[in-house]
């Protein structure tokens, strides 16, 4: 068996981009400026459960799309979260926060989620894909 | 200026032991079993912050400690989350989950902490610390 992306991300998320390791998928919540980095292996759910070299390559893709992030979004404020408990697949959530964004200080997790308007989400995508893009 | 771990943590978690880049506490949860790794390195607020060698440092050491943590706490479910929004200086909360637990499968951000007694704590603190001997 080949990997597969979990559909849950394929209904909640817009496909960015790929890196070595991870695809890079804009989460649909307009609240927050939220990529979620999944690793192209199969049957992960845990970091731990990466081979080393994956462990590796999994922090310098966080460190590099953190960097994307903060100067796209204009905020030195990241939370970088593995959760899973919905979807076991491992994923990291790269969530840009503002001290004025609707949960600050609390987690995004204490609120539900509001989609991009299809208009907003095009622009948008296309937004950090030149930013990713420039920074590789 | 040397390092200096922020005094909130002084007051929410216990001292566990100290890896090479890491300082390891016991977050003063009872709800949940919740270790805090905190890098001994002054003025970082982010993983992108760290060098490259500290970055390699840090997922060495949270997969060292999340190894340690699923056979202690016989769990596959880890939460692992740099934050940061109330106390900036860097730190990964490694948090154990089951589907037993209070929130699940909701974050452990969306509800109160409760703290362990003193005898808790002695225990659970004696009890982690020769799990991370055993292993290292």
């Amino acid at each position: 068996m080949t990997f597969k992306i979990n559909s849950k991300f394929l209904k909640s998320s817009y496909f960015i981009t790929e890196l070595s390791l991870c695809i890079i998928r804009l989460h649909d919540n307009s609240k927050f400026p939220w990529l979620i980095l999944i690793p192209k292996r199969k049957n992960k759910n845990d970091i731990s459960e990466l081979n080393s070299k994956d462990q590796l390559l999994l922090i310098k893709e966080i460190v590099f799309v953190s960097n994307c992030m903060k100067k796209l979004f204009k905020t030195s404020k990241l939370n970088v979260e593995k959760i899973g408990n919905i979807v076991p697949q491992l994923h990291i959530h790269i969530i840009s926060r503002s001290k004025k964004d609707e949960t600050w200080p609390l987690s995004v997790w204490v609120t539900k989620g509001k989609s991009y308007s299809k208009r907003s989400a095009v622009k948008l995508i296309e937004k950090i894909r030149n930013s990713i893009k420039k920074k590789r």
